[in-house]
């Protein structure tokens, strides 16, 4: 076969062992994937590790087909899994301290990590700890809800962006993207993650943020409203502008292409709101407050990104059950 | 006594018949304090209707002096009271429809009107209901709570602003006026009703709606947060700017001056916050949808006004009591 003849093919032919930690719905959904492929993954789970070990990972994807992939290797430790040849990070920013605890175990010589997670500081946060050279960082521009115990939903599809931390892709960044790509997910090589991570920005900050400010609103809604569709647009405007002022390329018609993807996507719950109405923290420090940080400190005012980060952080703070007390 | 020769002291001499309708915070206090004068003022009362006759009114009022109305002219209903001098209204904007039914027993021929409330649309409500020249207006620049069962506590008297809903003041208006100032109330007479409601919603807008957009915080909250203080600068702003262009006057210095008092006010709970936080409707249409409308008809872009009554108009729409669902 010529297949052979490809050096991609040929390392893709090599299973990789790989570590989920965090397999929530980006996590499972992923983690899944390259499992599917032959991968040998292993998944860190919580809440659904019995009944992960017990009914497998099931992942709902209409129309590309719904599959089941059990039996999962299933750890409720790190120890247990040991040293991988690639950690992908599934957890919430709001979790990143504990990484400092769950990561060492997993760590090799050559372990590559891959963080998929909103935000801007997670990079950061693990080339400080674990090394500059192992990390990578990944985008997932779609729609993924844990819809039930060890079940994944996925409605729209999208696509992953990967690139690599210290600069511009290596071929451990392509090859793990082609991997991506054969186990079924489409898959880019971002340049310049940096710059990848402040245009998601474009789409989290008000769709994210205005579903909780509004007490709780789907994306169509957001949409439906003049006044809060005019306002997610102000501040889509107003990050671009930023990303722009800090020297990243914004492609044209990025905000259009944002809103057109943002109406198909029909009655979808962002994943901040969903932590907010499950009770969880949202992270609000990495989607909100780290860009206002960086945007002040090189001297750009964001006044609307500034006073949706107040909202939430007050918000983030208060009780999540109020209760009357006439 | 010389004084018996002054029009004004002779005509407070003669009691007058009120009606306080929807006797809360706002109601009872002004109530209170007219029936203290001397004048015979029924009050129609909801959920406080039992412990009011037992127990009367009770106004906290440090440093004033607290005091006790007792026994109190308590109904249930407007037909128990019959035609009246004068209807104050204390009721909130979200129960004007109320008005068609409870108004009519209170009014006789020479009846008069005034509403006390925040926001724009009731002094027009009234005027199309009842007839234009039996409305007056009124706006209370004050900090009053109710504090428990027929008990009001008053943190910052402030005052009372008093005008006609149909031009410039008359000679009843000052008479109103001079009856409130004698019975321990500032008093001042506004010479346009629509200019200085547009002027108190400078404060109600940002402080009112903030203080539940952050998720429930007090004002003090607002004032020591940068970006939420530089939030509810910006509407402000917004609403002065959108005031001059509707031809009102707003005296210089005025936005500084409303976030001075603020700033004494300390861990105020705005009325809008604690009808919120208590599972009642908020204002929502005549403090930001109104007059959000009413610049838009002019042609007057408000964005951040926009923003946030969308926000609350959802808010206030979503259900209170958010349980987890995970």
């Amino acid at each position: 076969m010529s297949a052979r003849c490809s050096p991609l093919v040929s390392v893709l032919a090599v299973p990789q062992k790989i570590a989920v930690v965090g397999a929530g719905a980006v996590g499972g959904y992923y983690g899944a994937q390259l499992a599917r492929l032959g991968d040998e993954v292993s998944f860190l789970l919580r809440r659904d590790l019995a009944p992960v070990r017990a009914h497998g990972l099931r992942v709902r994807q209409p129309p590309a087909g719904d599959f089941t992939l059990w039996p999962v290797r299933a750890f409720g430790t790190t120890a247990e899994i040991g040293p991988v040849d690639l950690v992908v990070i599934g957890l919430k920013a709001t979790a990143n301290d504990e990484l400092r605890q769950l990561l060492p175990p997993l760590l090799g010589g050559h372990t590559t990590i891959l963080l998929l997670q909103n935000g801007l500081g997670g990079d950061e946060f693990l080339a400080r700890q674990f090394g500059a050279e192992r990390v990578l960082g990944g985008l997932c521009f779609v729609c993924l809800n844990r819809t039930g115990p060890g079940e994944i939903t996925c409605t729209l599809p999208g696509y992953l962006a990967l690139g690599e931390f210290t600069g511009a892709p290596t071929p451990r960044l392509r090859e793990l993207a082609a991997r991506f790509q054969a186990a079924g997910v489409k898959t880019i090589v971002t340049e310049n993650l940096a710059e990848a991570r402040w245009l998601k920005l474009v789409w989290n900050v008000p769709f994210n943020g205005l579903a909780i400010a509004a007490g709780g609103v789907t994306t169509d809604v957001i949409m439906a409203d003049a006044n809060l569709r005019t306002a997610a647009r102000a501040l889509m405007d107003e990050i671009v502008a930023a990303a722009a002022r800090l020297c990243y390329a914004v492609p044209p018609g990025f905000i259009q292409m944002q809103l057109d993807h943002t109406a198909m996507m029909g009655p979808y719950r962002p994943s901040s709101l969903i932590d907010w109405q499950e009770g969880r923290a949202v992270e609000v420090e990495a989607i909100w407050g780290e860009p206002l940080r960086r945007a002040q400190a090189a001297g750009i005012a964001m006044p609307r990104l500034a006073a949706l980060y107040a909202q939430l952080r007050h918000l983030n703070a208060a009780p999540r059950n109020m209760s009357t007390n006439s």
